[in-house]
């Protein structure tokens, strides 16, 4: 059979995250995103994909304690973010490249996948230094030495500390909490599967977030919310009506970046959420403008179209007025989503098989190499 | 469905290569390797995998050229190289953040990955530098500079050259390159897979070949090669009968690494040649001993197990009698494996399907949000 992109292959079993595309629904570990939206802090999330459901008091100050410990990062590792800052890498790109170098100083990281606590101590890291290596690597291409992570702070607070060198407001942060959450797992997104095709070569652990951080990186799967910011400055800049943008946009045969999904028939259930933020973010700072913008959109997309906006529509606008710079979009999409592909790696450990489809070979056949001088 | 890694299932088609796991075939554009073996140059294997057919003297030249141009790196990232070698960091997960790192020089890095004309610059600097670093690694981890590649040397008389300083000989040269062409390329195995899986959300070529090197990294795949020279220099340093040493692993319920195939379930159509690669240059070293080790573990796998030996198993003998390091092995691989992944990852890009599969969801259902307080 050749399959159209695997879209309806079941590979394997999954205890994750469950989509259902028709009802619009995202669970994690059987809790709809619904009950865990406001309610739950990110840290919460680590516990309940790397363990077994909610952490008690006890287990979510251990977990506090863990990330808190593993945020810094050693000097030869920031010392390699200042050179590709100094060379303007695509962040995306640096935080590729920076997660692939903390191996080197990782004293588990060649430690066999099989060890499941060595497993542990490796994803703990790998997520903890995440946020500080994005909002490092944004301060030195900024002129800005890095700020270090404050222990005092939740792992929201503390990116939008290290980025921006005040503490947030507590709405703020629980804002970009929130937005944590709500990226934090999603079934089989490519990413996801990019890191288990890694894992299933029983690779070690930093090989399988540097895949899946470069499967993020594609236009077409975490790269859309970077795309849809600057569609909405465009829409500001040209002060043309946004239904005429994307009218003008569609006869030109572009594509809208934040609509449609690859498994969501109707609303997908992350984008209320992030709209209401946009909303509220927006009445605060006194810009409503973006989320104007963006439901004329919405509207007319869903209206005219069929097509109903993504997690990635609302969730531009929303780190926009939370003021992040708009190429770090994505990787704030990878330090949400860092504890997903981490869960799904240790699963795939857990039970491993290798991941190999076949292709069908159409090219040429039955031919005879002629010498180098005959050739022409 | 549900599959066993995909293992029968056909992703797409594919003008790149074909396997015969029955017969025992492996045909590179319809050129059956036994056409290639050690009548073509690695050189050609560029043209004839990324342009069509086997170049010109004309053609042959230009690709000779435009590896030389690009052989050389820059200062900032011999720098990383010097910073990773410093840690031992393994030298798999040091290509893999090299590579990565090359992006942030590379002036077409964000260019579209629908620009086909960008993606073949890309591809070339990328293949060409790859064993400028591999060398450069080594010899900063043996604290030695660097050698700078001689552009009057082949791609694989540069390697050696590079690594330990002095010309090699024209046999080793040959020999080096003919392994360079027969791990070229090899269906869709997990590293190429992972390689379009992260091309196939239009990320970028960097992020795809970053995501193949991490996947050849794994103990299944790539990594099998080093693990064949530590059991064949256990063997000799114990003094054991070669077959009593396996019969032993094999009653502890271990794998001896290098045997048996995901697709072949006959011969590997490339282990005589490394098997004779290994033979030629044991005589001429008088180092025969490893060969004799080889044959008496590939004929008892054979015959009592009915397990072949795969391309893994004599390369391991023929990388040790050329002086190349253990550990560095699998990065051969790569340095070779990378001219077929640039070439699938283009074919991906031409007629792009996001590759997204579905897990089937087995963990809890309908979980109800309990209060932090009321866990335990």
């Amino acid at each position: 059979m050749t399959s159209d992109g695997l879209k309806n292959v079941v590979l394997t079993e999954s205890e994750m995250s469950f989509l259902d595309g028709d009802k619009g629904e995202l669970v994690y570990k059987g809790y709809d995103i619904n009950e865990l939206a406001y309610k739950v802090r990110f840290e919460e999330i680590f516990h309940l994909f790397w363990e077994d459901g909610f952490p008690t008091q006890k287990q979510f100050d251990e977990t506090c304690g863990v990330l808190a410990k593993n945020r810094p990062v050693n000097d030869e590792v920031k010392e390699i973010a200042k050179k590709l800052a100094d060379a303007d890498m695509h962040p995306m790109a640096a935080l590729r490249t920076l997660i692939s170098s903390l191996a080197a100083y990782d004293p588990d990281s060649e430690v066999s996948p099989l060890d499941v606590e060595a497993n542990y101590r490796k994803a703990e890291r790998i997520a903890a230094k995440m946020v500080t290596l994005i909002a490092a690597f944004d301060r030195y291409r900024r002129g800005l030495d890095a700020v270090e992570p404050d222990p005092e702070l939740s792992h929201a607070g503390n990116f939008l500390y290290m980025l921006n060198g005040e503490r947030p407001s507590e709405e703020a942060e629980e804002i970009f909490d929130t937005c944590l959450v709500l990226h934090a797992d999603h079934g089989f997104n490519a990413s996801t599967f990019a890191a288990r095709v890694t894992a299933s070569t029983l690779s070690d652990v930093h090989s399988t977030i540097t895949s899946a951080i470069g499967a993020l990186k594609g236009l077409i799967h975490g790269g859309a919310n970077s795309e849809v910011m600057k569609m909405l400055l465009e829409i500001d800049e040209r002060g043309i009506d946004p239904v005429d943008y994307v009218k003008e946009k569609l006869a030109a045969g572009e594509v809208i970046m934040g609509f449609g999904h690859a498994v969501y028939n109707t609303i997908d259930p992350r984008s209320p959420y992030l709209r209401e933020m946009c909303k509220k973010l927006g009445e605060e700072k006194d810009e409503l403008k973006w989320y104007e913008y963006s439901t004329a959109i919405e509207d007319f997309m869903e209206e005219e179209k069929g097509i109903r906006c993504n997690v990635d529509f609302y969730s531009a606008s929303v780190y926009y007025l939370l003021g992040i710079p708009i190429d770090l979009y994505t990787t704030i999409f990878a330090a949400s989503r860092v504890v997903g592909w981490l869960g799904h790696v240790m699963e795939q450990y857990d039970e491993n098989t290798l991941i190999r489809p076949r292709a069908k070979y159409v090219g040429p056949q039955n031919q005879k190499l002629v010498p180098m001088e005959e050739r022409g």
